[in-house]
């Protein structure tokens, strides 16, 4: 373990707690990002902040135009930068992942405007084109062209079959016309469409001359000339207005008033279009020719769950710095304590702290698990690609949700842990909570997602009942529901606060609890079908209490399982080992916490007993971490310059940055612009009052 | 029931759900609101909606100097309009709340702009202060000079008895010096500071001249010279920009370099000076004096309980008509069904509706007792008025709690129900939970808050166990507590999901619930004194879990018991009884459904039965609620004018208002002013990388 390259944080109010910490944080750093990874992350933060473009005061008052200037000036000057190269992103899939990871901790909306030309729209035209495609993705590569994804409309967004944008065939002169027939079918919540797209990749259903319909394709569509940035002839396009967060970014709106585009603008991997107008595919299949041209859309909702991370370790440094420097009340009259000393403050923040860990090495891990079954697409080896695809679908549509509401509650708890101060803008929870928000909704609604994963794995029993088949996956997910019977007859068997203070504990729970969910879900599904609801009433009706618990139970024992693999691993640090066990317990706990009444109902629990111990054996490990909880955030924080929260600093000195803000802030201390609408024009009271 | 002045609302997609309704939502609004206060409101609302001074673009990006200068001109306009004399405020509280309650439906900076110079200022002088103080209230009416409240510093906000702030009197003069030893004492989230108060009521330490501080003291502090609105010599007054919301509101600080004050600017009811410097007071105890100075906080956190609500039905009425309307997948793949017909949706939405029929129930009676409350204290007649200021803290210290985090939750859960559209700021969700967010912070952190609450619970747990006093309070909200040993041998009884789905069963559960934790929060605190922690680390290990829950538990009931007594008045009209019913029933069960474990621990559920049963009676109720739903929510809404939300717009044309609004968003088709940015200086890839 080397450290020595880890740069020590300033001395101050903080280092009460740094001192007490049971392990050194610069190995935990060593550990989690390795040495390369902090220097490279430290070489970004600095960089960032030694470029005047990227100066920002905490809480300042920006309009939406300043703020995509700013976004998109950011965006160029990072090309500049060229962090990570094509060839180190290739020999190094993870240092793409870090620098966005450094990115996403300044503003989302930079990596995402980044990301939506270059990845999503070059990466699509990549993969679902062919050869004669190759100038749109260099266009896109030097920034000749500047591209968007455009899939939802107005009136559709989850149900991305029922998009009705059409394509239609003119074999006379070997276009599409690309046609919204209304404004409900308008392409809509388009990222980088709003100001700045000039070509799209638009889904459309296609149209043959014989009136046939094949289904979405992906086209590319001009939509703004790359000279001057004015729209093009029929092409309607424009900016939605401020969202709640991420305004960096600019999401728009196109309509397409038939609107003409060579045939060659059909990305045709999936499908083609002979000159005169027949169509020809590789696939037989219509349903999966449509989920191969969708599968560009897989790989993201691993990655939302890190980006969910990332905002929750911003609110987590944020609160717990301003927790341990926080003096409030005190055993008497004179001496006041820091709020991190009370049970309540420890209760409300350390388990997210707890989640944070947790999820740091579950986001890795399946991210491990994508690149892996990526792999295994490219190579086209024995490995079972199908498989991965499907268990890594399954984990992506519960991943996301753990991660986002993990972050959105974590950020608001932080927010209120900061009372007031958490409420001022410049202290940036708000911003996080804004940001972090979408996570819930973009590559589908959490809700929506989790049927998708309790599908998955309703199936694996659905295939084990009626056709023997042994449960075991590529990624080892759902392996132990091979154990089912067995492991719905096992009970809570700790008798002890101390027997409970082990991740072991929480495991076996959940083991328990998504094998009794599963099958009752199984149940629920098999009444509600007896009793003559079609198969989509039957799903529907079983989401509530049964299938939706079963994908989040799913989930967070994979997650737990995983961690609970790193602390009892030899291979992790002796000195380690026993804050992450403690963490890892913690986790667990708290996150079963949430499913007490079903361990009851189902009898796993009995009488008053384990719930008790669960409850205690919480506040034993809060507050034992709670002279942890500093070091382990200074772990997790990028530098001040990036965090960008008075509060939030190294130096624990909350009063001195916050107040040192405020008077920085624009015009602080003049009067209002407005000053004599207060001085005259005194109002009369009640002079607009109706006389009766 | 005369309903014949209620207005129809406008026909469109809605109206399928509205012809549905089981109840006739103009008796709803009859019932609930009354004739009278009905077109109070609507005369309000029009009023506002045909002066252009509260014209708005829904979802527009304002500067916050720009926001801070339309708040103070709409409240100048209030004024004119002055919709509710001060004769009508007396002789009808209730019609001061409804105006409130219109006017932050609007905008809440509004309402607090107005009441904190007026309501705060003028009446903190007017209750804390003499005769020789009446030239503030009236210069203050008439708006020669504006008020604000200065108690909080930067480092402290929850423990005031800390405040640093000193007011030394000076006999050779007959002045006061006010002084901040330094900036951490400065006056600090001052609501009216940040621009435009011209005088404070300052909270300071006062010092007489032999050197003895006599505790805290208010005293009126002239900040600006009201014919410039420039600070005056001494005092450093400044704005502290940007918050998550209630950007309207000019929140300020203040420090004080040794500011001279006449010795009459003491607030002096608690505590005088003669003018060489002898400190008189009516009050013996300290303790007393200081509580009967801070006396007037304690009216707001019954009103912020409605406010939060407020926040809540509007989210409730755009998401429940988006829902209503919008359609997304259905059984084939031609027919589209609203979302609201998704049991997952209806889940995620109705209970918090019911929970909205609740809390308008009991925030209105609440109301009811704390003027109950004044009115004793004015008469000073024989009613217990002590008794009802002990109780009536209790219910505000966690009224506020449970209307603010159900309105947080609530809202969050709206956005997300939304999907995509709901993060559009123009549909007003993000401002709602925005301006909803302070409502758990100010006037005292929820958690601390609830804390109060559990003290005066265990108190009369106390007093009967010890003086055997009967358990019996003004408002009877504790009053179940002397059956105490019969309740908590009672058990679960229901057997069939019909028998649950009656409010009756969520109510005999909580009375359980509340005995139970009563006990066990007291065993807890014995607990922890015989294991020698001081009184106030007992206390503090005893908050989670124990007297937290216990806390909520307390509100909840009381929140429920009212609601069940109005659902079962003979003198609640026979035509809404049933809906009524039905609300009030789901709002018991699901929030009962929070604290299931806790049954099971006591053994008041055993079994897999109860915790079933209730899950199902919640879907049931929710499915039988949605038909109703939409006309629920017509009960609660505002006009579209005052919504402000095109996908809540009454007529339910939700994407004619949003493409309209999109539409009319500023420069929403012209190219960026920026650019030539993209069209020219393009990046050169890795121009700025480091060259090794």
């Amino acid at each position: 373990m080397m450290n020595r390259d880890v740069a020590d944080l300033p001395s101050g109010p903080l280092d009460v707690y740094r001192n007490k910490a049971s392990f050194s944080w610069k190995d935990m750093v060593c550990f989690i990002d390795g040495e390369d990874v902090y220097l490279f992350k430290q070489h970004v933060f600095r960089t960032l902040e030694n470029d005047p473009l990227f100066a920002r005061q905490p809480g300042e008052d920006v309009p939406i135009e300043k703020k995509r200037e700013l976004n998109f000036l950011r965006m160029k000057q990072l090309l500049r930068y060229n962090f990570v190269t094509k060839e180190e992103a290739m020999a190094n899939p993870w240092k793409a992942m870090y620098l966005d990871d450094c990115l996403g901790m300044y503003d989302w909306a930079l990596v995402a405007k980044l990301f939506l030309s270059l990845g999503m729209f070059g990466a699509t035209v990549a993969n679902s084109g062919s050869s004669r495609h190759k100038k749109f993705v260099e266009n896109t590569e030097d920034m000749r062209i500047f591209g968007c994804f455009a899939l939802t409309e107005l009136s559709h967004g989850s149900n991305t079959r029922a998009m009705r944008t059409t394509a239609k065939y003119d074999p006379s002169t070997q276009e599409f016309v690309i046609n919204s027939p209304d404004f409900e079918a308008a392409k809509f919540w388009v990222g980088n469409l709003g100001k700045t797209a000039t070509h799209a990749v638009v889904y459309a259903q296609l149209y043959t001359p014989d009136q046939v319909c094949h289904g979405l394709h992906s086209f590319v569509v001009p939509l703004r000339d790359p000279k001057t940035l004015l729209a093009l002839p029929g092409v309607l396009v424009g900016d939605m207005g401020k969202k709640l967060g991420q305004n960096g970014l600019d999401n728009g709106f196109a309509m397409f008033h038939n609107v003409r585009i060579p045939r060659e603008n059909l990305l045709n991997k999936t499908g083609d279009l002979t000159p005169d107008g027949r169509y020809v595919t590789p696939f037989k299949d219509p349903k999966k020719r449509f989920g191969a041209s969708l599968g560009a859309l897989s790989g993201g909702r691993v990655y939302i769950t890190r980006m969910a991370l990332i905002n929750l370790k911003l609110a987590l440094t944020v609160a717990i710095r301003f927790s341990a420097a926080r003096r409030q009340f005190g055993p008497t009259d004179t001496e006041e304590i820091p709020v991190l000393e009370y049970q309540l403050q420890q209760w409300r923040l350390i388990p997210y702290l707890a989640a944070a860990y947790a999820l740091e090495n579950f986001t890795k891990s399946i991210l491990m698990n994508f690149v892996e079954f990526q792999i295994g697409q490219m190579l086209k080896d024995n490995s079972d690609t199908a498989g991965m695809g499907r268990e890594i679908h399954a984990i992506g549509c519960s991943s996301k949700p753990l991660g986002s509401w993990t972050a959105q509650r974590g950020i608001q708890e932080c927010r209120e842990a900061c009372g007031g101060h958490g409420y001022l803008a410049m202290n940036r929870l708000g911003d996080l909570r804004d940001d972090n928000d979408p996570n819930c909704t973009y590559e589908g609604d959490n809700n929506v997602l989790l049927q998708q994963t309790s599908s998955y794995l309703l199936s694996w029993l659905h295939a084990k009942q009626r056709d023997g088949v042994r449960i075991e996956s590529p990624f080892h997910t759902v392996d132990f529901l091979e154990e089912s019977q067995e492991i719905l007859k096992s009970r809570f068997t700790a008798l002890t606060v101390d027997d409970c203070v082990d991740s072991a504990v929480p495991l076996a729970a959940y083991k328990w609890l998504v094998c009794f969910l599963l099958e009752e879900s199984q149940k629920k599904l098999e009444q509600e079908r007896a009793s003559g609801n079609d198969d989509f009433e039957a799903r529907n009706n079983c989401q509530v209490y049964y299938c939706r618990s079963l994908a989040m139970a799913y989930i967070e024992h994979t997650c737990l399982q995983r961690f609970h693999e790193l602390t009892t691993n030899q291979d992790t640090p002796a000195g380690l080992r026993p804050v992450l066990r403690k963490l890892c317990a913690l986790y667990g706990l708290w996150s079963l916490s949430s499913h007490m009444a079903t361990l009851y109902q189902g009898s796993y629990w009995s009488g008053r007993k384990p719930a008790e111990l669960v409850q205690m054996a919480i506040l034993t490990l809060c507050s034992q971490l709670k002279d942890d909880a500093v070091a382990l955030v200074d772990v997790l924080a990028p530098t001040d310059f990036i965090l960008n929260s008075p509060i939030g600093c190294a130096d624990g000195q909350i009063y001195n940055h916050l107040w040192s803000t405020v008077m920085q802030g624009s015009k602080v201390l003049e009067r209002p612009s407005w000053w004599k609408e207060f001085c005259s024009d005194k109002p009369v009271l009640g002079s607009l009052r109706p006389k009766l």
